[in-house]
């Protein structure tokens, strides 16, 4: 990990400005970046799009948008200052030549150094286009660094997201391609390397010997809204499981790295994502479940069936739901089961990581009432941020019996002041130059052969969709795949 | 560990019924078992004094103290209609005999089935003659169970306390008798077993490879008060050190007992006490601190020094405070100092333990600007009662800097208003048979002979006493102990 650093020159050139993204995120963390002094006076913003607008109007959009988003706007006046819009066709070279014009001319007026960081809020089917032409048109020959910025989906498969980033890489270098993993720069994320490493107590008890199962949930009460003609391309296995859920895996149970550089952490998670037990073909609905909600209630709403969601189809075989058991083949982890569940329309809105401890060798509070309650560490990511830990203590006086309690940090008001949104954290690090916190290519494959293995499987045959209603915690399977070994989800604990 | 049963039948004689204690504690105590229905309609209440009083004005007497210590007092006329007062003489045969008449009496009227406990809240010169003539009066020839309470001091050492328990057990087996040590019937004293063995997470780290000390922690801001003429013949070691201390020491070091039968658990906590390393005379002040309180301040009063008190030698070298490192013998604890500190006049009421761990064997953060903090396990005892655990965790957004977080519990009020002192604990035990929160004469022997060899050196040299300012932690070398092994006291947590 890099010494982090404050004043990183740069010009940020966002292709995709006038988007979703760029508005709800990327300038609004850019501007708390520019208020918290973690970006310097030398910095210039060139938003993209196709649309032909002024400076001026797109000033005007994106300050509306900084403060729908942030609410101290303190010098924002002063940032905006920093804010040019280009109008651009990415398939027309000219378009690239009046780019470059314009990024020399900030470069000088900014004081920029040459470093170029390119963020391509766009659809994936762009990059490869985009990227040779800032080749071509020697946006990339900088005197500073230059960097690449893609959102997901990285592809569709190991083949596709192959060829995806065969394109990218005839621009950019793979330590020059920052792939934005936002779950990654969520604070409680990141605290998962910490609280592992940082504190003497986990480390003895963390495999096979002291933990029973882990069990990692990412749960949405929102549908798919207006993005089902994207979902219908994707659904929850790649969406989520290719990426976020297996990230968190690797997160939870890698080694301790050598050194918090980002080559010795990412060298360790890419080892535990090589120790994912291969699934065959017969093996995958054993140990994976797929849903798609059905109509349901949420919050007292009446909502509809995905299938009738606006652009999916009436038929549609998109899974909206995922849980699946991952077996993590190493000395570590050897009989201790991954869980992790993803889905959408379910019961609550959560991220939360559930390790539970495996029971007392000898229980001397068995003969008592009650059974013990195991122990667990909670690591609530969202909406909660904070960690608990479920003991047990003496109930009362005059009672040997026990009852659970729980301790808990809840991430405070003020921490989460501190940032807006994993976006902020995340493009920190790319000012910075540091990788630790982004996908690598190595980590891509194996995560899309592992889930390609599932998705072809699943290809073969027809699900029985819908099979949860809106609402609830998936389908009933996903309830078997632990009860199968002796577990139960976790739910409704913080 | 007993079967925990509500309805004892049982009459129960208080020796001491007019004094402090009684008032204070054991009559509010015994109330609130009744009002908890923890005591049957089977009971009645012998309290014994010397003064002429008339069972109704003792009634007015005792039931105006329970109003002054239990908040919600309703069932408390039916509970004054089993006290009884019976003037008596200790010295005089005949008080025997017409308290024999009066107990038969009750056991007929209120069906006891011959079950009788006797408390001497009285001081310890009176255990013989009272427990001599209990027996040569026939009241101790009982049908049902006939036990003894008795109250500290036991003995000024080693050979005292042999010669007082030979008188009580002229009368008494050891079985029967129960003597009080309060501290283990606080909550959360009784919590340090359960948490160990309730949960997986602790044991596996409870021994010399994760934790690198513990501290046990007894300090009051009160002075001597009222107590000078006793605290004169007793002081700190002999106070606090021989029975509390140790016995916390006990329950936080012990091995896991096969079982919760008294006798297992008590098995292991001699065995603890039996490993304490005993000290040379020449290691004695090496090992442990004496001090004796100064003027100073406490809340921003001016307190008197302890040789100012009343009933206290102008000369006096009693200690008011003791703090020492006790080694622990065995293949669980080579290696781990306990430390124990127990003070009058200090900084802060409380009573805590702290359990610090060892440093995380590679600190992979410690290039970073702030060193990383020690794992803590604390367990308040008094006047907060909970655990908390402290942490790292990541500081925030844009630092790979640490902050350290406390996960805690607190017990709840309404937990807290099931009893309303460890008395009532203590009492609920002693009605049940249950003695595991009493001191058995086994580790009564063992605590004498650790405490009787410091007391020896110690009486060898003067002390340079006063050492200490009130409203301070002690005096200097008590720090010292510490830090010469590189460790210091945990101040100021919870």
């Amino acid at each position: 990990m890099s010494t982090r650093n404050k004043n990183i020159p740069c010009l940020i050139t966002i292709f995709g400005a006038t988007g979703d993204l760029s508005h709800r995120k990327l300038f609004p963390s850019l501007f708390h970046l520019y208020q918290q002094q973690n970006l310097s006076e030398h910095f210039a913003i060139i938003g993209i799009g196709r649309r032909d607008l002024k400076n001026d109007d797109f000033r005007i959009q994106v300050k509306s948008s900084i403060q729908a988003h942030v609410q101290d706007t303190t010098h924002l006046d002063e940032f905006m200052d920093h804010v040019f819009y280009h109008k651009h066709d990415v398939n027309d070279e000219a378009s690239y030549q009046s780019l470059l014009a314009v990024s020399q001319q900030l470069d000088q007026k900014f004081e920029l150094q040459g470093n170029r960081l390119f963020y391509l809020a766009m659809a994936p089917k762009f990059f490869g286009i985009i990227s040779d032409y800032l080749k071509s048109s020697g946006l990339t020959d900088v005197e500073g660094f230059k960097r690449l910025v893609i959102e997901k989906p990285f592809g569709n498969d190991l083949a596709s997201a192959e060829e995806l980033n065969n394109q990218i890489r005839r621009s950019f270098e793979e330590k020059e391609i920052y792939r934005i993993d936002h779950y990654l720069g969520k604070d409680m994320v990141q605290n998962i390397e910490v609280l592992r490493f940082a504190n003497a107590m986990f480390e003895p008890l963390w495999n096979n010997k002291f933990i029973s199962n882990i069990q990692v949930t990412s749960s949405e009460k929102l549908g798919v809204e207006d993005r089902g003609g994207y979902y219908e391309t994707s659904g929850a296995l790649k969406d989520m499981v290719q990426n976020h859920m297996l990230q968190m895996v690797a997160l939870l149970a890698m080694e301790p790295p050598i050194s918090l550089k980002s080559e010795d952490i990412r060298s360790e998670k890419v080892k535990v994502l090589k120790s994912l037990r291969k699934l065959e073909p017969s093996e995958v609905n054993q140990n994976f479940v797929r849903g798609q909600y059905d109509q349901g209630k949420i919050d007292d709403q009446d909502v509809i069936a995905y299938r009738e969601e606006d652009r999916v189809d009436e038929q549609s075989n998109t899974p909206t739901f995922v849980s699946g058991k991952l077996t993590i083949d190493n000395f570590r982890w050897a009989g201790v089961p991954f869980y992790i569940r993803t889905g959408k329309r379910m019961k609550d809105k959560s991220i939360q990581v559930v390790v539970e401890f495996k029971e007392v060798p000898l229980n001397l509070y068995y003969e008592t009432d009650n059974k013990l309650e195991s122990n667990l560490l909670v690591i609530n990511i969202q909406p909660n941020e904070g960690v608990s830990l479920h003991l047990n203590a003496k109930k009362n006086v005059q009672s040997i019996d026990t009852k659970p309690v729980q301790l808990s940090y809840a991430m405070s008001a003020q921490d989460k002041m501190n940032t807006v949104d994993a976006y902020e954290n995340l493009l920190f690090d790319i000012l910075n130059g540091d990788p630790t916190n982004f996908t690598h290519w190595e980590e891509l494959k194996s995560t899309w052969k592992f889930v390609d293995t599932i998705q072809n499987e699943w290809d073969k045959t027809e699900p029985d969709f819908p099979n949860y209603e809106a609402g609830t915690n998936g389908p009933l399977d996903s309830d078997l795949l632990l009860s199968r070994d002796g577990f139960h989800w976790w739910d409704d604990i913080q």
